[in-house]
Protein backbone atom coordinates (compact mmCIF):
# COMPACT_ATOMS: atom_id res chain seq x y z
CA UNK A 1 0.00 0.00 0.00
CA UNK A 2 1.72 2.97 -0.94
CA UNK A 3 0.73 5.21 1.06
CA UNK A 4 1.18 3.65 4.35
CA UNK A 5 5.07 3.11 3.56
CA UNK A 6 5.62 6.71 2.10
CA UNK A 7 4.28 7.72 5.61
CA UNK A 8 6.69 4.98 7.61
CA UNK A 9 9.05 6.51 9.47
CA UNK A 10 9.16 10.18 8.73
CA UNK A 11 5.85 12.04 9.80
CA UNK A 12 6.47 14.24 13.33
CA UNK A 13 3.35 15.75 12.51
CA UNK A 14 0.50 14.31 11.19
CA UNK A 15 -3.20 15.56 10.63
CA UNK A 16 -6.51 13.90 10.22
CA UNK A 17 -8.98 15.51 8.12
CA UNK A 18 -12.94 14.99 9.54
CA UNK A 19 -15.82 17.45 8.30
CA UNK A 20 -17.21 18.56 11.48
CA UNK A 21 -14.19 19.91 13.14
CA UNK A 22 -13.34 23.48 11.35
CA UNK A 23 -10.40 24.67 13.65
CA UNK A 24 -8.88 22.28 15.46
CA UNK A 25 -8.31 18.18 13.97
CA UNK A 26 -6.80 14.92 15.34
CA UNK A 27 -3.27 14.99 14.85
CA UNK A 28 -0.40 13.27 16.15
CA UNK A 29 3.09 15.84 17.37
CA UNK A 30 5.75 15.71 19.45
CA UNK A 31 6.02 18.54 22.24
CA UNK A 32 8.56 20.84 21.82
CA UNK A 33 7.92 22.63 25.03
CA UNK A 34 5.40 21.89 28.40
CA UNK A 35 4.06 23.24 31.14
CA UNK A 36 2.87 19.92 32.43
CA UNK A 37 5.07 17.51 33.92
CA UNK A 38 3.21 15.03 32.47
CA UNK A 39 4.19 15.81 28.88
CA UNK A 40 8.22 16.44 27.94
CA UNK A 41 9.74 18.02 25.34
CA UNK A 42 10.41 15.27 22.98
CA UNK A 43 7.13 13.09 24.10
CA UNK A 44 5.00 12.02 21.25
CA UNK A 45 0.99 12.94 21.14
CA UNK A 46 -2.17 12.17 19.58
CA UNK A 47 -5.25 14.42 20.27
CA UNK A 48 -6.47 18.22 18.77
CA UNK A 49 -4.17 20.09 17.48
CA UNK A 50 -4.75 23.00 15.30
CA UNK A 51 -4.45 23.16 11.65
CA UNK A 52 -0.08 24.11 10.93
CA UNK A 53 3.17 23.07 11.51
CA UNK A 54 3.00 23.97 15.08
CA UNK A 55 0.34 24.30 17.78
CA UNK A 56 -0.32 24.96 20.85
CA UNK A 57 -2.81 22.70 23.22
CA UNK A 58 -4.40 24.65 25.58
CA UNK A 59 -5.30 22.54 28.90
CA UNK A 60 -8.16 20.47 29.45
CA UNK A 61 -8.15 20.16 25.19
CA UNK A 62 -7.79 16.18 24.41
CA UNK A 63 -4.18 14.78 24.26
CA UNK A 64 -2.37 11.28 25.16
CA UNK A 65 1.18 10.41 25.16
CA UNK A 66 1.84 7.97 22.46
CA UNK A 67 4.15 4.95 23.06
CA UNK A 68 7.17 5.48 20.43
CA UNK A 69 7.97 1.87 20.72
CA UNK A 70 4.74 0.35 18.71
CA UNK A 71 6.77 0.00 15.47
CA UNK A 72 4.01 1.66 13.48
CA UNK A 73 3.79 4.51 11.12
CA UNK A 74 2.83 7.46 13.45
CA UNK A 75 -0.11 8.15 10.92
CA UNK A 76 -1.73 4.95 12.43
CA UNK A 77 -2.54 6.92 15.63
CA UNK A 78 -5.11 9.64 13.27
CA UNK A 79 -6.43 6.42 11.79
CA UNK A 80 -6.78 2.95 12.38
CA UNK A 81 -5.67 3.03 15.94
CA UNK A 82 -7.51 6.26 16.61
CA UNK A 83 -10.97 7.63 16.22
CA UNK A 84 -11.35 6.13 13.05
CA UNK A 85 -10.59 2.92 13.84
CA UNK A 86 -12.78 3.20 17.27
CA UNK A 87 -15.69 4.11 15.48
CA UNK A 88 -15.07 1.01 13.26
CA UNK A 89 -14.71 -1.28 15.83
CA UNK A 90 -16.76 0.20 18.24
CA UNK A 91 -19.51 1.03 15.82
CA UNK A 92 -19.53 -2.69 14.20
CA UNK A 93 -19.34 -4.44 17.67
CA UNK A 94 -21.20 -2.15 20.31
CA UNK A 95 -23.73 -0.51 17.97
CA UNK A 96 -24.77 -3.22 15.47
CA UNK A 97 -24.14 -6.39 17.81
CA UNK A 98 -23.08 -8.88 15.18
CA UNK A 99 -22.75 -12.69 15.30
CA UNK A 100 -20.82 -14.74 13.25
CA UNK A 101 -22.43 -15.69 9.56
CA UNK A 102 -24.56 -12.88 9.78
CA UNK A 103 -24.93 -11.10 6.31
CA UNK A 104 -22.95 -7.48 7.10
CA UNK A 105 -23.50 -4.43 4.40
CA UNK A 106 -20.81 -1.50 4.11
CA UNK A 107 -21.40 1.82 2.52
CA UNK A 108 -18.40 3.54 1.46
CA UNK A 109 -16.39 1.19 2.29
CA UNK A 110 -13.56 1.62 0.88
CA UNK A 111 -13.22 4.71 3.19
CA UNK A 112 -11.62 5.45 6.01
CA UNK A 113 -14.17 4.03 8.62
CA UNK A 114 -15.89 1.69 6.62
CA UNK A 115 -12.44 -0.84 5.34
CA UNK A 116 -11.38 -1.81 8.73
CA UNK A 117 -15.68 -2.28 9.65
CA UNK A 118 -15.39 -4.56 6.70
CA UNK A 119 -12.58 -6.28 7.80
CA UNK A 120 -13.64 -6.51 11.71
CA UNK A 121 -16.83 -8.76 10.35
CA UNK A 122 -14.33 -10.88 8.58
CA UNK A 123 -12.65 -11.67 11.64
CA UNK A 124 -15.52 -11.72 13.14
CA UNK A 125 -17.08 -14.69 10.55
CA UNK A 126 -19.46 -12.42 8.62
CA UNK A 127 -20.42 -12.57 5.08
CA UNK A 128 -19.52 -8.89 3.88
CA UNK A 129 -20.37 -7.22 0.56
CA UNK A 130 -18.84 -2.88 0.75
CA UNK A 131 -20.26 -0.15 -1.89
CA UNK A 132 -17.72 2.09 -3.13
CA UNK A 133 -17.51 4.50 -6.43
CA UNK A 134 -15.03 3.54 -8.65
CA UNK A 135 -13.63 -0.25 -9.69
CA UNK A 136 -10.35 0.52 -8.40
CA UNK A 137 -12.36 0.78 -4.94
CA UNK A 138 -14.25 -2.60 -5.59
CA UNK A 139 -11.37 -4.42 -6.59
CA UNK A 140 -9.52 -3.54 -3.43
CA UNK A 141 -11.80 -4.35 -1.34
CA UNK A 142 -12.63 -7.32 -2.95
CA UNK A 143 -8.85 -8.82 -3.66
CA UNK A 144 -6.60 -6.74 -1.11
CA UNK A 145 -8.96 -6.59 1.86
CA UNK A 146 -11.23 -9.96 1.66
CA UNK A 147 -14.87 -8.59 1.12
CA UNK A 148 -17.07 -11.48 -0.37
CA UNK A 149 -18.32 -9.02 -2.74
CA UNK A 150 -18.33 -4.98 -3.62
CA UNK A 151 -19.93 -3.14 -5.92
CA UNK A 152 -19.65 0.13 -7.48
CA UNK A 153 -22.69 2.11 -6.72
CA UNK A 154 -22.25 4.70 -9.79
CA UNK A 155 -22.98 1.41 -12.26
CA UNK A 156 -25.71 0.59 -10.51
CA UNK A 157 -29.23 2.00 -11.86
CA UNK A 158 -31.03 0.66 -9.03
CA UNK A 159 -29.38 -0.11 -5.81
CA UNK A 160 -32.02 -2.03 -4.35
CA UNK A 161 -31.52 -4.77 -6.74
CA UNK A 162 -27.55 -3.90 -6.27
CA UNK A 163 -28.26 -5.37 -3.22
CA UNK A 164 -30.53 -8.18 -3.85
CA UNK A 165 -27.99 -9.55 -5.78
CA UNK A 166 -25.31 -9.76 -3.00
CA UNK A 167 -27.48 -10.37 -0.54
CA UNK A 168 -29.67 -13.00 -2.13
CA UNK A 169 -30.47 -14.00 1.88
CA UNK A 170 -30.97 -10.36 3.29
CA UNK A 171 -28.86 -8.51 5.05
CA UNK A 172 -28.57 -8.18 8.69
CA UNK A 173 -26.28 -5.37 9.44
CA UNK A 174 -25.99 -2.41 7.34
CA UNK A 175 -22.84 -0.04 8.65
CA UNK A 176 -24.11 3.21 6.85
CA UNK A 177 -21.92 5.46 6.39
CA UNK A 178 -23.59 7.21 3.79
CA UNK A 179 -27.75 7.82 4.29
CA UNK A 180 -30.28 8.82 1.40
CA UNK A 181 -30.94 6.27 -1.58
CA UNK A 182 -28.27 3.60 -0.54
CA UNK A 183 -30.14 3.57 3.43
CA UNK A 184 -33.56 2.67 1.64
CA UNK A 185 -32.32 -0.09 -0.53
CA UNK A 186 -30.41 -1.76 2.72
CA UNK A 187 -33.69 -0.84 4.76
CA UNK A 188 -35.95 -2.95 1.83
CA UNK A 189 -32.90 -5.78 1.73
CA UNK A 190 -33.28 -6.39 5.30
CA UNK A 191 -34.17 -9.56 7.25
CA UNK A 192 -35.97 -9.42 10.52
CA UNK A 193 -34.29 -7.47 13.80
CA UNK A 194 -31.87 -5.98 11.41
CA UNK A 195 -29.60 -3.58 12.37
CA UNK A 196 -28.47 -0.25 11.25
CA UNK A 197 -25.42 1.49 12.36
CA UNK A 198 -25.54 5.11 11.31
CA UNK A 199 -22.01 6.67 10.93
CA UNK A 200 -21.78 9.01 8.68
CA UNK A 201 -24.57 10.67 6.06
CA UNK A 202 -21.82 11.75 2.81
CA UNK A 203 -25.20 12.03 1.07
CA UNK A 204 -26.44 14.72 3.31
CA UNK A 205 -23.06 16.44 3.27
CA UNK A 206 -23.31 17.10 0.16
CA UNK A 207 -26.85 17.23 -1.08
CA UNK A 208 -29.54 17.86 1.18
CA UNK A 209 -32.44 16.63 -1.14
CA UNK A 210 -31.18 13.18 -1.04
CA UNK A 211 -32.45 12.43 2.66
CA UNK A 212 -33.08 8.65 3.32
CA UNK A 213 -36.60 8.10 3.42
CA UNK A 214 -36.90 4.19 4.53
CA UNK A 215 -40.31 2.02 4.07
CA UNK A 216 -41.08 2.22 7.80
CA UNK A 217 -43.68 -0.31 7.25
CA UNK A 218 -40.18 -2.68 6.45
CA UNK A 219 -38.79 -0.82 9.82
CA UNK A 220 -41.83 -2.18 11.48
CA UNK A 221 -42.63 -5.48 10.49
CA UNK A 222 -39.15 -6.07 10.12
CA UNK A 223 -38.53 -5.29 13.60
CA UNK A 224 -35.22 -2.97 12.06
CA UNK A 225 -33.29 -0.77 14.46
CA UNK A 226 -32.13 2.50 13.15
CA UNK A 227 -29.47 3.81 15.53
CA UNK A 228 -26.89 6.93 15.17
CA UNK A 229 -23.44 6.89 17.21
CA UNK A 230 -20.34 8.94 17.84
CA UNK A 231 -16.56 7.94 18.75
CA UNK A 232 -16.39 9.39 21.78
CA UNK A 233 -19.70 7.20 23.63
CA UNK A 234 -17.62 4.47 22.11
CA UNK A 235 -14.36 4.94 24.83
CA UNK A 236 -16.04 2.01 27.01
CA UNK A 237 -14.38 -0.71 24.40
CA UNK A 238 -11.33 1.81 23.71
CA UNK A 239 -8.58 -0.33 25.74
CA UNK A 240 -10.38 -4.18 24.07
CA UNK A 241 -10.52 -2.26 20.59
CA UNK A 242 -6.96 -1.10 21.07
CA UNK A 243 -5.36 -4.16 21.81
CA UNK A 244 -7.29 -6.02 19.58
CA UNK A 245 -6.58 -3.80 16.41
CA UNK A 246 -2.92 -3.91 17.46
CA UNK A 247 -3.04 -7.57 17.72
CA UNK A 248 -4.40 -7.87 14.36
CA UNK A 249 -2.52 -5.31 12.86
CA UNK A 250 0.61 -7.49 14.19
CA UNK A 251 -0.74 -10.45 13.02
CA UNK A 252 -1.17 -9.39 9.36
CA UNK A 253 -5.15 -9.98 9.71
CA UNK A 254 -6.11 -6.26 9.61
CA UNK A 255 -5.07 -3.90 6.46
CA UNK A 256 -5.42 -0.16 6.89
CA UNK A 257 -5.57 2.00 3.51
CA UNK A 258 -3.98 5.75 3.99
CA UNK A 259 -4.38 8.78 1.96
CA UNK A 260 -1.78 11.12 2.44
CA UNK A 261 -1.43 14.38 1.08
CA UNK A 262 1.50 17.08 2.12
CA UNK A 263 1.61 20.06 3.25
CA UNK A 264 -0.54 22.67 4.88
CA UNK A 265 -1.05 23.90 1.61
CA UNK A 266 -2.86 20.37 0.58
CA UNK A 267 -5.63 20.89 3.03
CA UNK A 268 -8.37 22.49 0.92
CA UNK A 269 -8.11 20.24 -1.73
CA UNK A 270 -7.94 16.70 0.83
CA UNK A 271 -10.74 18.21 2.63
CA UNK A 272 -13.64 18.72 -0.59
CA UNK A 273 -11.72 15.39 -2.02
CA UNK A 274 -13.34 14.24 0.85
CA UNK A 275 -16.62 14.66 -0.31
CA UNK A 276 -16.35 14.01 -3.97
CA UNK A 277 -14.74 10.19 -2.77
CA UNK A 278 -11.70 10.77 -3.81
CA UNK A 279 -10.19 9.32 -0.86
CA UNK A 280 -8.99 5.57 -0.27
CA UNK A 281 -8.80 4.94 3.11
CA UNK A 282 -8.00 7.29 5.70
CA UNK A 283 -7.73 10.97 4.02
CA UNK A 284 -4.40 12.88 6.55
CA UNK A 285 -2.55 15.55 5.49
CA UNK A 286 0.90 15.52 7.04
CA UNK A 287 2.23 18.71 7.52
CA UNK A 288 5.52 18.84 8.91
CA UNK A 289 8.14 16.64 8.37
CA UNK A 290 10.37 15.73 12.14
CA UNK B 1 -67.33 6.50 28.58
CA UNK B 2 -70.04 5.78 26.41
CA UNK B 3 -68.49 2.92 24.41
CA UNK B 4 -66.81 1.16 27.44
CA UNK B 5 -70.45 1.23 29.51
CA UNK B 6 -72.46 0.10 26.45
CA UNK B 7 -70.04 -3.57 26.38
CA UNK B 8 -70.44 -4.15 29.76
CA UNK B 9 -72.15 -7.47 30.24
CA UNK B 10 -73.35 -8.17 26.70
CA UNK B 11 -70.75 -8.94 24.35
CA UNK B 12 -70.06 -12.48 24.30
CA UNK B 13 -68.70 -12.43 20.77
CA UNK B 14 -66.31 -9.48 19.92
CA UNK B 15 -63.77 -9.12 17.77
CA UNK B 16 -60.94 -6.38 17.11
CA UNK B 17 -59.85 -4.55 14.03
CA UNK B 18 -56.09 -4.39 13.05
CA UNK B 19 -55.21 -3.51 9.51
CA UNK B 20 -53.05 -6.14 9.08
CA UNK B 21 -54.89 -9.21 9.23
CA UNK B 22 -57.69 -10.08 6.30
CA UNK B 23 -59.40 -12.92 7.64
CA UNK B 24 -58.99 -14.10 11.15
CA UNK B 25 -59.22 -11.30 13.84
CA UNK B 26 -58.34 -11.33 17.53
CA UNK B 27 -61.60 -11.38 19.44
CA UNK B 28 -63.63 -12.81 22.18
CA UNK B 29 -66.14 -15.47 22.10
CA UNK B 30 -67.71 -18.48 24.29
CA UNK B 31 -67.05 -21.95 23.43
CA UNK B 32 -70.15 -24.21 21.90
CA UNK B 33 -68.12 -26.79 21.22
CA UNK B 34 -64.77 -28.57 21.42
CA UNK B 35 -62.54 -31.52 20.95
CA UNK B 36 -59.76 -31.09 23.14
CA UNK B 37 -60.18 -31.53 26.65
CA UNK B 38 -58.80 -27.93 28.00
CA UNK B 39 -61.52 -25.86 26.32
CA UNK B 40 -65.12 -26.88 27.60
CA UNK B 41 -68.21 -25.77 26.22
CA UNK B 42 -69.15 -22.39 28.34
CA UNK B 43 -65.46 -21.20 28.45
CA UNK B 44 -64.50 -17.98 27.59
CA UNK B 45 -61.70 -17.30 24.91
CA UNK B 46 -59.77 -14.77 23.05
CA UNK B 47 -57.83 -15.45 19.85
CA UNK B 48 -57.88 -15.24 16.76
CA UNK B 49 -61.35 -15.83 15.40
CA UNK B 50 -62.66 -15.19 12.03
CA UNK B 51 -65.07 -12.68 11.12
CA UNK B 52 -68.59 -13.91 12.08
CA UNK B 53 -71.20 -14.60 14.94
CA UNK B 54 -69.59 -18.46 15.02
CA UNK B 55 -65.88 -19.62 14.39
CA UNK B 56 -64.34 -22.46 14.03
CA UNK B 57 -60.83 -22.13 15.57
CA UNK B 58 -58.54 -25.64 14.47
CA UNK B 59 -55.73 -26.56 16.27
CA UNK B 60 -52.60 -24.69 16.76
CA UNK B 61 -54.16 -21.25 16.60
CA UNK B 62 -53.79 -18.33 19.22
CA UNK B 63 -56.46 -19.11 21.62
CA UNK B 64 -56.47 -18.74 25.64
CA UNK B 65 -59.17 -19.19 28.20
CA UNK B 66 -60.24 -16.05 30.22
CA UNK B 67 -61.04 -15.94 34.15
CA UNK B 68 -64.47 -15.34 33.55
CA UNK B 69 -64.09 -13.45 37.31
CA UNK B 70 -62.30 -10.48 36.33
CA UNK B 71 -65.20 -8.34 36.69
CA UNK B 72 -63.75 -6.46 33.40
CA UNK B 73 -66.06 -6.00 30.47
CA UNK B 74 -65.75 -9.02 27.89
CA UNK B 75 -64.34 -6.16 25.64
CA UNK B 76 -61.66 -5.41 27.22
CA UNK B 77 -59.63 -8.67 26.29
CA UNK B 78 -59.48 -7.51 22.49
CA UNK B 79 -58.57 -4.16 24.02
CA UNK B 80 -56.16 -2.91 26.98
CA UNK B 81 -55.38 -6.41 28.48
CA UNK B 82 -55.81 -7.83 25.13
CA UNK B 83 -52.93 -6.93 22.42
CA UNK B 84 -53.33 -3.37 22.17
CA UNK B 85 -52.45 -3.27 26.04
CA UNK B 86 -49.41 -5.39 25.68
CA UNK B 87 -48.14 -3.75 22.21
CA UNK B 88 -48.73 -0.30 24.59
CA UNK B 89 -47.05 -1.27 27.53
CA UNK B 90 -44.43 -3.38 26.22
CA UNK B 91 -43.86 -1.13 23.25
CA UNK B 92 -43.32 1.60 26.26
CA UNK B 93 -41.39 0.19 28.38
CA UNK B 94 -38.73 -2.62 26.52
CA UNK B 95 -38.10 -0.47 23.45
CA UNK B 96 -38.61 3.30 24.70
CA UNK B 97 -36.59 2.24 27.39
CA UNK B 98 -38.52 5.55 29.77
CA UNK B 99 -37.19 7.18 32.50
CA UNK B 100 -39.01 8.99 35.40
CA UNK B 101 -39.13 12.85 34.12
CA UNK B 102 -38.44 12.49 30.57
CA UNK B 103 -40.02 13.97 28.02
CA UNK B 104 -42.55 12.06 26.18
CA UNK B 105 -44.37 12.29 23.05
CA UNK B 106 -47.08 10.27 21.51
CA UNK B 107 -48.78 10.45 18.07
CA UNK B 108 -52.60 8.82 17.23
CA UNK B 109 -52.48 9.22 21.13
CA UNK B 110 -56.30 8.98 21.41
CA UNK B 111 -55.64 5.14 18.96
CA UNK B 112 -56.36 2.15 20.73
CA UNK B 113 -52.38 2.21 21.50
CA UNK B 114 -51.59 5.57 21.89
CA UNK B 115 -54.21 6.96 24.58
CA UNK B 116 -52.86 3.73 26.86
CA UNK B 117 -49.07 4.59 26.23
CA UNK B 118 -49.53 8.16 27.78
CA UNK B 119 -51.24 6.62 30.93
CA UNK B 120 -48.33 4.40 31.22
CA UNK B 121 -45.86 7.33 30.78
CA UNK B 122 -47.77 9.59 32.72
CA UNK B 123 -47.61 6.58 35.60
CA UNK B 124 -43.88 6.45 35.56
CA UNK B 125 -43.90 10.18 35.97
CA UNK B 126 -42.82 11.22 32.71
CA UNK B 127 -43.59 14.50 30.85
CA UNK B 128 -46.46 13.27 28.37
CA UNK B 129 -47.64 15.04 25.15
CA UNK B 130 -49.72 13.64 22.58
CA UNK B 131 -51.18 14.53 19.15
CA UNK B 132 -54.64 13.80 18.27
CA UNK B 133 -56.60 14.54 14.62
CA UNK B 134 -59.64 16.33 16.51
CA UNK B 135 -60.26 19.02 19.40
CA UNK B 136 -62.53 16.85 21.39
CA UNK B 137 -59.79 14.09 21.07
CA UNK B 138 -57.03 16.66 21.96
CA UNK B 139 -59.30 17.65 24.99
CA UNK B 140 -59.98 14.27 26.27
CA UNK B 141 -56.23 13.24 26.55
CA UNK B 142 -55.96 16.66 28.71
CA UNK B 143 -59.12 16.45 30.30
CA UNK B 144 -59.73 12.62 30.65
CA UNK B 145 -56.55 11.29 30.67
CA UNK B 146 -54.23 13.06 32.30
CA UNK B 147 -51.82 14.01 29.84
CA UNK B 148 -49.36 17.29 30.12
CA UNK B 149 -50.34 18.39 27.30
CA UNK B 150 -51.94 17.80 23.64
CA UNK B 151 -52.37 19.62 19.84
CA UNK B 152 -54.19 18.55 16.91
CA UNK B 153 -52.06 17.74 13.76
CA UNK B 154 -54.81 19.34 11.52
CA UNK B 155 -54.73 22.70 12.70
CA UNK B 156 -50.88 23.49 13.11
CA UNK B 157 -49.11 24.47 10.25
CA UNK B 158 -45.80 23.29 11.06
CA UNK B 159 -45.34 20.41 13.03
CA UNK B 160 -41.83 20.84 14.07
CA UNK B 161 -43.15 24.03 15.51
CA UNK B 162 -45.59 22.60 16.96
CA UNK B 163 -43.22 19.98 19.15
CA UNK B 164 -41.07 23.05 19.89
CA UNK B 165 -43.67 24.58 21.62
CA UNK B 166 -44.96 21.58 23.61
CA UNK B 167 -41.36 21.08 24.15
CA UNK B 168 -39.31 23.19 25.17
CA UNK B 169 -36.88 21.13 26.95
CA UNK B 170 -36.91 18.59 23.82
CA UNK B 171 -38.32 14.99 23.45
CA UNK B 172 -36.53 12.08 24.64
CA UNK B 173 -38.78 9.12 23.45
CA UNK B 174 -40.94 9.30 20.79
CA UNK B 175 -43.89 6.67 20.53
CA UNK B 176 -44.84 6.59 16.98
CA UNK B 177 -47.92 5.72 15.63
CA UNK B 178 -48.02 7.70 12.32
CA UNK B 179 -44.36 8.26 10.53
CA UNK B 180 -44.34 10.81 8.10
CA UNK B 181 -44.07 14.58 8.66
CA UNK B 182 -44.61 14.13 12.70
CA UNK B 183 -41.33 11.58 12.57
CA UNK B 184 -39.23 14.23 10.49
CA UNK B 185 -40.88 16.84 13.12
CA UNK B 186 -40.11 14.69 16.06
CA UNK B 187 -36.64 13.92 15.49
CA UNK B 188 -35.88 17.80 14.91
CA UNK B 189 -37.04 17.98 18.40
CA UNK B 190 -35.21 14.95 19.68
CA UNK B 191 -32.31 15.43 22.50
CA UNK B 192 -29.31 13.47 22.80
CA UNK B 193 -30.19 9.33 22.79
CA UNK B 194 -33.98 10.29 22.05
CA UNK B 195 -35.68 6.96 21.27
CA UNK B 196 -38.11 6.11 18.83
CA UNK B 197 -40.18 3.49 19.18
CA UNK B 198 -42.28 2.70 15.79
CA UNK B 199 -45.25 0.99 16.57
CA UNK B 200 -47.59 2.15 13.70
CA UNK B 201 -47.40 4.11 10.43
CA UNK B 202 -50.86 5.29 9.27
CA UNK B 203 -49.40 7.82 7.58
CA UNK B 204 -48.00 5.46 5.03
CA UNK B 205 -50.93 3.23 4.76
CA UNK B 206 -53.16 5.34 3.54
CA UNK B 207 -50.64 7.47 1.25
CA UNK B 208 -47.18 6.28 0.34
CA UNK B 209 -45.91 9.59 -0.58
CA UNK B 210 -45.49 10.40 2.79
CA UNK B 211 -43.13 8.85 3.70
CA UNK B 212 -40.67 9.91 6.81
CA UNK B 213 -37.01 11.75 5.68
CA UNK B 214 -35.73 12.34 8.96
CA UNK B 215 -32.76 14.08 9.10
CA UNK B 216 -29.95 11.50 9.28
CA UNK B 217 -27.45 13.99 10.64
CA UNK B 218 -29.56 14.63 13.85
CA UNK B 219 -29.72 10.77 13.99
CA UNK B 220 -26.20 11.03 14.11
CA UNK B 221 -25.32 13.75 16.21
CA UNK B 222 -27.99 13.05 18.49
CA UNK B 223 -27.24 9.42 18.76
CA UNK B 224 -30.85 8.71 17.85
CA UNK B 225 -32.51 5.25 17.73
CA UNK B 226 -35.36 4.57 15.71
CA UNK B 227 -36.80 0.50 16.54
CA UNK B 228 -40.18 -0.86 14.46
CA UNK B 229 -41.35 -3.62 16.90
CA UNK B 230 -44.37 -6.00 16.91
CA UNK B 231 -46.20 -7.09 19.84
CA UNK B 232 -45.45 -10.66 19.37
CA UNK B 233 -42.17 -10.19 20.27
CA UNK B 234 -42.77 -8.58 23.48
CA UNK B 235 -44.50 -11.99 25.26
CA UNK B 236 -41.49 -12.28 27.22
CA UNK B 237 -43.34 -8.90 29.54
CA UNK B 238 -47.06 -10.29 29.05
CA UNK B 239 -47.46 -11.58 33.12
CA UNK B 240 -46.19 -8.45 34.05
CA UNK B 241 -48.63 -6.33 31.52
CA UNK B 242 -51.19 -7.98 32.87
CA UNK B 243 -50.65 -8.31 36.42
CA UNK B 244 -49.51 -4.46 36.71
CA UNK B 245 -52.44 -3.36 33.76
CA UNK B 246 -55.32 -5.14 36.06
CA UNK B 247 -54.32 -3.20 38.97
CA UNK B 248 -53.80 -0.03 37.37
CA UNK B 249 -57.64 -0.51 36.00
CA UNK B 250 -58.56 -1.45 39.26
CA UNK B 251 -57.36 0.87 41.08
CA UNK B 252 -58.66 3.61 38.77
CA UNK B 253 -55.34 4.74 37.65
CA UNK B 254 -55.56 3.61 34.34
CA UNK B 255 -58.71 4.50 31.94
CA UNK B 256 -59.27 2.78 28.71
CA UNK B 257 -61.54 4.40 25.77
CA UNK B 258 -63.48 1.76 23.28
CA UNK B 259 -65.50 2.45 19.98
CA UNK B 260 -67.57 -0.64 19.68
CA UNK B 261 -69.79 -0.52 16.82
CA UNK B 262 -72.50 -3.42 16.63
CA UNK B 263 -73.06 -6.52 13.60
CA UNK B 264 -70.92 -7.97 10.99
CA UNK B 265 -72.27 -5.33 8.57
CA UNK B 266 -70.58 -2.61 10.57
CA UNK B 267 -67.20 -4.35 9.46
CA UNK B 268 -66.51 -2.38 6.35
CA UNK B 269 -67.33 1.26 7.95
CA UNK B 270 -65.56 0.11 10.89
CA UNK B 271 -62.34 -0.84 9.24
CA UNK B 272 -62.03 1.81 7.02
CA UNK B 273 -62.84 4.59 9.63
CA UNK B 274 -59.34 3.44 11.22
CA UNK B 275 -57.88 5.06 8.52
CA UNK B 276 -59.62 8.16 8.57
CA UNK B 277 -59.22 8.76 12.28
CA UNK B 278 -63.12 8.23 13.62
CA UNK B 279 -62.61 6.47 16.11
CA UNK B 280 -61.45 7.39 19.48
CA UNK B 281 -59.72 4.70 21.22
CA UNK B 282 -59.74 0.64 20.42
CA UNK B 283 -62.32 0.11 17.33
CA UNK B 284 -64.03 -2.80 18.36
CA UNK B 285 -66.92 -4.24 16.57
CA UNK B 286 -69.49 -6.52 18.74
CA UNK B 287 -70.96 -9.41 16.16
CA UNK B 288 -73.10 -10.90 18.50
CA UNK B 289 -74.69 -10.86 22.09
CA UNK B 290 -74.35 -13.77 24.25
Amino acid sequence: MKSQSSSQGTISFATAISPGDSIDNYGVGRVLFSHRPDFKKGDLVAGLLTWGEYSIVKEGSLLNKLDPNTGFPLSYHVGVLGFSGLTAYGGFFEVCKPKPGEKVFVSAASGSIGHLVGQYAKLLGCYVVGSAGSQEKVNFLKERLGFDDAFNYKQETDLKSALKRCFPQGIDVYFDNVGGRMLEAAVANMNSFGRVAVCGVISEYTNATTRAAPEMLDIVYKRITIKGFLASDLMNVYAEFLSKTVEYLKGGKLKTIEDISRGVESIPSAFIGLFNGENMGKKIVKVADE
